[in-house]
């Protein structure tokens, strides 16, 4: 077996093929999954016992009597998602298919570490189940993004800049103990990447997703799968060096990163500079759509540094969609104008003919989207739906 | 099944977990593979007909009979390595295990066209194979890699800078119906670094391979697969623009490309402006070897050219391993020295602390190691076994 990969149950097997929505018959399950007509009907009645498929009607048939079809039921049993940021927290209960139930979003200060922040977002999550009538019990898992590099395969943050107090600390154990349900763990891009790439983009292979907020981060998906890297540090781009960018002063010691360049906090303290109004990402979205003209233009200037950083990442990964989300972003066609300008400038025409550079399509809620599928993935590709039914 | 999966039958299954070389039993292959008794028997007996598989002695037993183990035998099948360059054709045959039985380097002109150049090579290698003792009837396959962009799909060089009159050209077909078997073609440097990846780094499942020679490009290993990105043209760093590079005019039509500033024609422009005699990535290498201050300064130079764009790899796909190949890089330390300098100083701790850069293992063979590699992978990950032996 290849690297990386990992032997999946019938089971799964079958819930994966019935997941893109389509009804299917036993003899299509057994074709396509190469399973004996026996073994699809022991898993099939494992399945419609646990209520994870359901009787869907009749397929159509050249004569004789049709065939009946069986469908996935995501409503089944449900999903915690937690999107963590420097100050908020997005929490989401949500069916096997992503779709929200519920939902609710938190000021919150991430800097009063792990425990008050987490046991606050628990109470919060459990009052969301009760308001949905459901209960923790249906829970299949939590995923939880937050803002930093995350150990995928322990769920601890390793050295994250913004989070004092969050070094190596027992997120999944933590909110585990709180809820009751495994708890996976990641990086906000790598999940807001998961999340744009399995509802907006589920047919494209090659996808960056670029988050441009306080800070600078991306997401890669690359042969349909997010590339954590050797220490899940991969799609850090915030602290790459721009190139011909100014000498400014980084928080990670270095100089000139794209994140001290073109950042949220960057971008606004150049137009606080020039006597604007500007704090915060959102006080720079606010003055580019009152039409500023030095927002607009220091805004498509940030747009191009970025270009600068992800020509490159073109050059090297050859994605078909580059996706921008995050508080900047909400600046829309000026940032994205600056990022066109120079990738489509500097990298080579093979990699560029068919790449499209979009802004996010899923409203802030990318995060949400991807903690729950992270945990439906996980649910089925690693033994873990085997083990809950028996 | 995830994007990009494809389901393989029982039979690769038990080859794919023998492959490493380790003898097993018929129970062990049943609880690695998740088969039944019965089906384990099966495979194992028509892999023991086709004499891909052998009897390998008895297991150790605490008592009873002891079971007898099975063993992959990489020598009962043969695959043709081909790997082509601007001015080289090297052709190896080579068991299922990438061990070279037979190699023959060959002076060419790739700009003398498909026709001729697959022509010449395709009977180079009948007679390789003849010189082993073995018949082309033996052939899984054959493997090629080309010095330019390849649709890997169909097989079809894209465009190639270097390959005048190979646009679009049948490769695949060509050789397929001389060597009456099926062809397999990527771009040089993809094949390279499966080569270098499967023979030297198994255990390593995030690596770059970085070729640098007249051009420069690289091949991308992540979650232990090589990634080509959606045109096969991921890993193509040789355009990439260099901070603070020269106004350097590239034959692309950019200027300050990392090839046009750091690779072995331009150092050898360099060298040659400064009185000295080169002309060739083969004089610099003379010249670095012989100890002349300039050319290691330049070396040095080009190497830092190459780690700013690599820092920026670095950041973005998290690797453990660089290997650095090529004609140019057998100049040795003083290139890594200057990749390592720029590299470790320019990203960030997480991704660096555990990261090697390192010199090819190869010896200049990582490019027919590779094809090979890559002909036995597509034998037991798309049917083609199965097809084999009915």
């Amino acid at each position: 077996m290849a690297a990386g990969e990992r032997r999946t149950g019938d089971l799964s097997g079958v819930v994966q093929l019935l997941r893109d929505g389509q009804p299917r018959t036993r003899a299509e399950l057994g074709q396509l999954t190469g399973l004996a007509r026996s073994t699809v009907s022991a898993r099939v009645d494992q399945l419609l016992a646990a209520g994870l498929v359901t009787p869907a009607g009749e397929a159509s048939s050249t004569g004789g009597r049709p065939p009946a079809t069986l469908a996935f039921h995501p409503g089944a049993r449900i999903t915690l998602a937690i999107d963590l940021g420097a100050t908020h927290a997005r929490v989401a209960v949500t069916d096997l298919a992503s779709t929200v139930l519920a939902e609710h979003l938190d000021t919150i200060a991430i800097s009063d570490g792990p425990g008050p922040v987490l046991d606050h977002v628990a109470k919060v999550a459990a009052k969301l189940v009760e308001h949905t009538g459901r209960h923790t019990s249906e829970l299949v898992g939590v995923g939880v993004g937050l803002p930093g590099p995350v150990d995928h395969a322990t769920g601890r943050p390793t050295n994250p800049p913004i989070m004092p107090g969050w070094d190596d600390a027992d997120v999944a154990g933590h909110l585990g103990a709180l809820l009751g349900t495994p708890v996976l763990v990641d990086n906000d891009v790598n999940v807001m990447a998961l999340g744009e790439h399995a509802t907006e983009f589920a047919d494209v292979d090659h996808l960056l997703f670029v988050k441009v907020a306080t800070g600078i981060g991306a997401g890669v998906i690359s042969d349909g799968a997010i590339r954590r890297g050797a220490q899940g540090a991969a799609g850090d781009v915030g602290h790459i060096a721009v190139p011909g960018g100014r000498d400014v002063l980084c928080r990670c010691g270095n100089t000139g990163c794209l994140e001290a360049v073109a950042g949220g906090r960057a971008i606004a303290a150049e137009l606080a500079a020039a006597g604007l109004p500007a704090l915060t990402s959102a006080d720079v979205v606010a003055l580019v759509r009152s039409g500023d003209v030095t927002a607009l233009r220091t805004v498509r200037d940030a747009g191009r540094a970025i270009g600068e950083v992800l020509a490159t990442c073109v050059s090297m990964l050859n994605p078909s969609v580059i996706v921008l989300g995050g508080s900047v972003a909400e600046a829309g066609e000026h940032l994205l104008a600056g990022i066109r300008e120079v990738v489509y400038r500097r990298s080579l025409p093979l990699a560029t003919q068919h790449l499209r550079i979009v802004s996010s399509r899923t409203k802030g809620r990318a995060g949400v989207l991807g903690a729950s599928t992270m945990v439906v993935d996980h649910l089925l590709t690693s033994g873990a739906l085997e083990d809950m039914l028996g």
